[in-house]
């Protein structure tokens, strides 16, 4: 699917007047998220300054440069060498014509440290703040172009837990499952995984993170499978929760336990869009868990963002004040992020991508059931 | 290959050695890179604490507290939530009895940007510093666990390129080749890919990065391929240049002289560890190339180190101060990383591994010259 050029350009216009009301002077774009959000270009290691008023200054290597105009549309500043690249941002910075010009740089998940430490180094003048609250409120409510490209990485989720669900059996590794589900997912078009898979088995599925090791499959394990494929940037996220065998009662009562939980915080989505928090979400969850009598076993954070970022605004887990986000029309959200860990009986989890429309769609549609295999 | 839990000692007990020359009473291990260096163990977001006397902590979910202790052989702190992870890390510095710690922290490549700025928000007394005057030293040297694991991530380079050469014809995507070349090197033990492979086509292969796409390879493209398998953590990296059909004289000319230029550094290498400069090595291949003719079609930052990270110290493109690093025995390095990009005739580059010792050993040894294909 193509993106009108005036979706970017309506992007950049919106992101600017929330500049000029945070009394941001300019921002430095360098992940590719945000990169790709506001040009449609895809790019290695962006560089784009959007300046408060005027068009937004890609920094490109000169060979580069004919492409990246051609796509963005915009005018590039070049480089050859990392120097180079430097005193172009800085000249930027200087033509801003300010004493103390502020500057939002992302601080986000995928931004590298270093980064941020040496742009505050090269340019002490500069006030550094968090790109956050320029990006975010735009970010967090999908447009229809957005939701177009999540449906399709949410078939792709779906298509992806099938073929897991036909390689799960005893014998065979975590790490083989994986590899296979990837292969499969990314010949069907997805362009990546936006994170390496969980296979988490056995004692494994009472982890909070995950992955895929050497470790083999058995009977009688509890597997964990968390993928999340990408198609043209948006993620789908989805994750459900098989038994090798036959499932104990201990572990249907959990897994219906979670899957109540998860069907209620879509109701409540639903019922209650536009007026309920985060945090108020997640305070009924932990209510809800107690009463089940699994207080202590189920880690908050149940709900967070989700589009070009795996895990974008509202992302509570990562940063708190997330929590205070109203959850409104037009996100795309994760609903089942959290673990329920419990010692002999496994870990369960059941994980689905929705789009709160008038009425939550959900992306992402695999059998929710405890899934027997093998 | 098991490495013996005395190895992990005593590179903690070096890192506490360095800690206390450096008047740095802990560092916090956030990367899975410097996690696995100290204990072997992997893990997603790991967190640890070494202090500059006695045993490291690492801070653990609940559930993974068994696994974590087994296999590091270390005493774990638990947490259930965020809070309770923060609160474990801040009971451990005020165990330290000091008015303002000094704390070491990553901000390499892969520590994300949010974490730094959260850890210094929750703890405003603590002075916080750079790790890498810590790990560098230990980690830019390797010892023959790792030489052995480098080893084997060469060979997967190696089959992996051998791979790439026969998928190359007209017609192929990019995307094609990255894919089944991934899950190929996968299939034959590489735990995964360090960076998403570059398999840039015409046009692309004058770009600085790179990256796979839907385009079609065609007749008469230069591919340039760049592959990073991982063995048990350790990177390897190669990159070699195609053309599909027959080569023209100027990419032989080009090709020729990237090769010149390699073989050069490699004898330099070779002649002159211990003493040269990676800024002394640059000056002489700039020389080069100029008297080549290549002036500005060539940009610098040829030479960096390798192994846990796919790009460590000396990395003097994204940390300019290393370019006074000594290049030293016991390194493994990257040679081969700048593009030569010339306009109308293509993209050249040949990169291999290597380990310095009393010689030079090739970890990467696919045929350097320039491949026609197709």
């Amino acid at each position: 699917m193509s993106i009108p050029r005036s979706v970017y350009r309506k992007r950049i216009r919106r992101a600017q007047e929330l500049m000029r009301e945070n009394e941001v002077d300019a921002m430095l774009i360098l992940s590719l998220e945000n990169y790709r959000y506001f040009t449609g270009d895809v790019r290695k290691q962006p560089r784009m300054l959007i300046p408060s008023e005027n068009e937004p200054t890609p920094i490109v290597f000169e060979s580069e440069r004919e492409e990246v105009e051609r796509r963005t549309g915009l005018q590039a500043k070049t480089y050859r060498s990392l120097p180079e690249m430097l005193s172009a941002v800085i000249s930027f910075l200087n033509s801003l014509e300010k004493d103390t010009p502020v500057v939002a740089v992302e601080m986000e998940f995928s931004t590298p440290a270093f980064l941020i430490e040496r742009f505050r180094m090269a340019n002490p003048h500069v006030e550094v703040v968090d790109a956050k609250q320029i990006v975010s409120p735009l970010r967090k409510i999908k447009d229809r172009y957005e939701i177009e490209l999540m449906k399709k990485a949410g078939k792709l989720a779906d298509i992806a837990m099938e073929r897991a669900a036909d390689l799960l059996k005893p014998g065979i590794s975590e790490r083989d499952v994986a590899l296979e589900v990837e292969y499969y997912v990314r010949k069907k078009g997805a362009e990546r995984l936006s994170f390496p898979m969980f296979v988490n088995s056995g004692e494994r599925s009472l982890w909070l993170h995950g992955m895929a090791t050497d470790k083999i499959i058995e009977k009688g394990d509890v597997v964990l499978i968390d993928i999340g494929p990408v198609y043209q940037g948006y993620c789908a996220d989805i994750t459900r929760t098989f038994v090798v065998g036959s499932a104990g009662s201990e572990q249907k009562r959990a897994h219906e336990a979670y899957l109540r939980m998860q069907e209620r915080v879509i109701e409540r989505i639903e019922e209650k869009k536009n007026e309920i928090t985060v945090l108020e979400l997640e305070r009924e969850n932990s209510e809800f868990m107690k009463a089940m009598g699994y207080n202590g076993l189920y880690v908050r954070g149940f709900v967070h963002g989700i589009g070009l970022g795996f895990e974008e605004t509202p992302f509570p887990t990562i940063f708190p004040e997330d929590l205070r986000e109203t959850i409104s029309k037009g996100m795309t959200l994760s609903v089942g992020h959290s673990v329920l860990s419990i010692k002999g009986a496994g870990g369960f989890r059941i994980e689905d991508t929705i789009h709160v429309g008038d009425r939550v769609a959900h992306l992402t549609n695999f059998d929710r059931k405890l899934l027997e295999v093998g």
